[in-house]
């Protein structure tokens, strides 16, 4: 939700600034930070030999900065460590909007676009900062629970940061929107809600015995 | 799932090879087919001025066509009809993996990459095929009961056919996956599955009275 004390807007640019339905455009940082927060997974767009990529992945945020990590043999962190141009997109799915007509058939939803360059982390204090914003963002309470990175591992991961300066928020919500005369069509119309829901977490059969299930995957989401 | 009568492959290429992982890879059509049709939202990915842009969009599918479509004066729709490359990604989170190391966290998922080039589709009865197509993929049965688009609506409408042929999907199933010596710690591992659920339809308001919540609304994704 929308904190006033940090009702802080994004300066919109040439890049982020929302062109198509432009009313569904939205610069709000904490609206913005919101969807970041409420996304699992981001569809990361760069160019590499002329050749657009879009590769799903997971990342966290701290502040003002989004944390993506991998491998350091990973083709697309190597392609963003050379600080190549990102467009970074996170879309959260809200429902279905059944119109009268089907060219007035719509989503809701909300997005965000954010542009940018990341940079490598390389003090290993920040790596873990940023791996535990990564791993809490998932599953909120993980990381004190589990074996963090040892050295290897943390040489092993290659984390980017990249600043949240430049994005923007897209957001449709409500009923289908008809052409006027459309409304006295004997044809039903509406939403249908759509939520990305926890089922009950399915224990490792390799668990050690009598392991209670933690009560952030038992209740995820609620 | 797959069907031994569909059991085709698309040849892999420089840029649908998997690299990272590669036993996650697959090129079986059907596949690729299932995670698109079960998809309902895409990230679509294309290089304006050399700066790469990440759209959510819908789409549909007709046997090797996927087709998207939108305004005449969408910006996003007015570059991919000059002929630039795409790469069209489909992700489906199916849940979260959590190891008793930090490092093995991870994802299951099933995702699609789609790399070519679009054509536009003037042909008005390949359009209506196109945006039923297109329609019929996010609600099964409701291009039956709507208004059909008319002739003014179908010219508002820029529908582009991008040909499913140089695609990869890839799928990571299954539970975490430790280091041999961190299955005898005492914390708790397993699979948080996720599913992207229908919540009971909301009658617009507008509608006209006694109308009957059709059982596709009703019974959505079930």
């Amino acid at each position: 939700m929308t904190q006033p004390s940090n009702a802080d807007t994004l300066p919109p640019t040439a890049r982020t600034q929302v062109k198509r339905v432009p009313q569904r455009g939205n610069y709000d940082r904490q609206q913005v930070y919101d969807i970041l927060d409420e996304g699992l997974v981001c569809h990361l767009g760069f160019v590499a030999s002329g050749q657009p990529f879009v590769i799903p992945t997971a990342y966290g945020r701290l502040e003002d900065t989004l944390y993506i990590h991998g491998s350091p043999a990973s083709r697309m962190l190597k392609t963003l460590d050379q600080g190549v141009e990102i467009c970074l997109t996170v879309t959260l799915l809200d429902g279905l909007v059944l119109a009268r007509s089907a060219f007035h058939h719509s989503m809701n939803y909300r997005s965000v676009v954010l542009f940018g360059t990341a940079t490598r982390v390389n003090a290993p204090d920040e790596k873990l900062t940023a791996l535990k914003a990564f791993t809490d963002h998932v599953v909120p309470g993980r990381w004190a629970e589990v074996r963090p990175p040892n050295p290897q591992e943390l040489t092993g991961t290659l984390v980017l940061a990249l600043p949240i300066a430049e994005a923007s928020a897209k957001v449709r919500t409500g009923p289908p929107i008809d052409a006027p005369e459309d409304y006295a069509l004997p044809i039903w119309a509406g939403e249908i809600p759509l939520r990305l829901q926890a089922e009950g977490p399915v224990t490792d059969s390799r668990c050690q015995p009598n392991l209670t299930v933690p009560s952030y995957a038992e209740n995820y989401g609620r």
